[in-house]
């Protein structure tokens, strides 16, 4: 199995990307790797070790694109940047998967443009895993598509669901709808048409479910516009952050809460663990032609490490077939 | 001051709105309350107690709003239900403020078709305030509208900044738009378009609030459409509540950390309690010709004191003329 690895894009490229790259190659026997960015830079920080060297090969890239550029300029002019030579690598085949923490717009309209979507895709989506009480669901879309018509909703839940049946190994994953209100006439416009495309289709659409129930358990595929998954995925992230800032700040406000607060370290640590993107990677990209993660922009090594074993999974499980499968059978109806 | 109290509404109806009243009678003096619901019911659970029985009287009403029913038409037949009553009440000048668990749908129909809405507002909105990190801020629209247009947005910020600054004595409240980027280009079409009106408004706007930064005080008013309010409204009890039961779990997973969650037991009930709408209070309505506030459906006693409590501040703000005179300064740019 052979990786693109982007070394260009995210706040602390090369390096975290290097790094997290060799990590991955210690997990997995059968992994090769392309480091695809500057090459004196890249080479100058790969270790003397011919357990690496055998499985890297270095690909320059002249060109690369910024978080600040237009993507679709960046796709059309930037030839030789890592993200435009990964995706035509990918659909030639010449590699199996593709990792970039660079510029989401870049990897959104490159996956689209120069590796193609799925027959019978609309628009991709980026679908991240996100922590409910014991496992994770998958929230599909984060924010690739920002309006939405009602068929890309349905088309969002056959990616997330291949990708839960078939990536996670869930036997008949279940499929929830974001909305205001359990009953079917609630919601938005657009959540209003989607919902009976949701319900007619061979999926195991659940209904609505509520925001007070997303962490709850309640679907393993939570499907939304780009704009609704985002906020939800940034709020998160916020939520999490300010609720434990509260308690620290609760904690260290008497002396006895302290010492309560100290004995307890290592059950914060391993809290702090399950809301930390870090661990769960980055955020595939659903709907192309091939196995794409796109990884945290300020992604450290080990967030790209988990990045690059999300792509793994996602190339061992042949994510395009199963999300094309999905597709025809839901057209069938 | 007289403040007109639903006791039919809630799911602890009326024991719970009784006893919220009583103890709100006994945080202000000058106040008088009319409950409106079972006379037989009310008088049962009425103490004799003269500092009591001087400022009460008992409406009675003999329709019910249930939240099942359609709003529109239970607004249009039942007349002589509590909210009917109360809004025409209120809109009669009989008494200065309502309050409110029932069906939120009759509330904001009641709001607008029998107390009227204020001049130069086309929706009225719900306006919950929500912890941040130390204090609140005001969340509008939460749930009231839900496909909206651009100047609705534009209005629901000069109710809230009028709230803020009136009602909590915020000098400048900063009014920011919940969107998925800071730059101004970002965001669904809705925002877009609302964007360019914030900032040519005279409110203090500033700018675009990532979801991430929703509890980070960027903002004292928080503007979004229904759809996303209540989304972010709803998801914010979830997370809390999944987070602090991830967290108990972690903390009884070992002796250590059990020792330390006893120790700092106290630190973790201030906690819950900066997360419990019971200490907040209900959901001002805004934009109706009068101080409303919708309380929660499953309010108990406390939660429905404070619910009265943000009503009294409400009216001695003189909300309605506060909105008015914001929405016309608004008009004038």
């Amino acid at each position: 199995m052979r990786i693109y690895v982007d070394c260009q894009g995210g706040d602390n490229a090369p390096g975290a990307q290097i790094l997290g790259a060799i990590n991955a190659l210690k997990e997995y026997d059968n992994l090769q790797l392309v480091l695809a960015g500057d090459s004196d830079k890249i080479s100058s920080l790969i270790p003397d070790d011919k357990l690496v060297l055998d499985r890297i090969s270095i690909e320059h890239c002249c060109d690369s694109i910024s978080n600040n550029e237009s993507p679709a300029l960046a796709i059309r002019q930037k030839k030789d940047s890592s993200i435009v030579k990964g995706m035509l690598g990918l659909r030639a085949g010449k590699v199996d998967g593709f990792v970039s923490s660079g510029s989401t717009g870049a990897v959104l309209l490159g996956g689209m443009l120069r590796l193609g979507r799925i027959a019978g895709i609309d628009r991709p989506a980026l679908a991240p895993l996100l922590p409910n009480g014991d496992g994770e669901f998958l929230l599909i879309d984060c924010g690739a598509n920002i309006d939405c018509k009602p068929e890309y909703l349905l088309q969002f839940a056959a990616m997330g669901e291949a990708y839960m049946r078939i990536i996670k190994g869930i036997k008949s994953p279940r499929v929830g709808l974001i909305n205001i209100g359990a009953e079917e006439e609630k919601g938005n416009a657009l959540v209003k048409d989607a919902y009976p495309l949701l319900k007619k289709s061979p999926l195991n659409f659940v209904g609505n479910v509520e925001a007070r129930d997303i962490t709850a358990d309640k679907a393993d595929v939570l499907v939304c516009d780009g704009f609704v998954g985002n906020v939800v995925l940034k709020f998160m992230e916020g939520v999490a952050k300010t609720l434990l800032t509260i308690i620290k700040k609760e904690l260290l406000s008497d002396n006895i809460s302290k010492l309560g607060a100290l004995l307890s370290k290592s059950a914060y640590k391993r809290v702090k663990k399950r809301f930390d993107y870090k661990e769960v990677g980055g955020a595939p990209l659903l709907g192309v032609q091939g196995a794409v993660v796109k990884a945290h922009g300020s992604s450290d090594a080990k967030a790209f490490t988990s990045a690059i074993r999300q792509c793994v999974k996602m190339v061992d499980g042949d994510i395009a077939n199963a999300i094309e499968d999905n597709i025809k059978s839901i057209k069938e109806v």
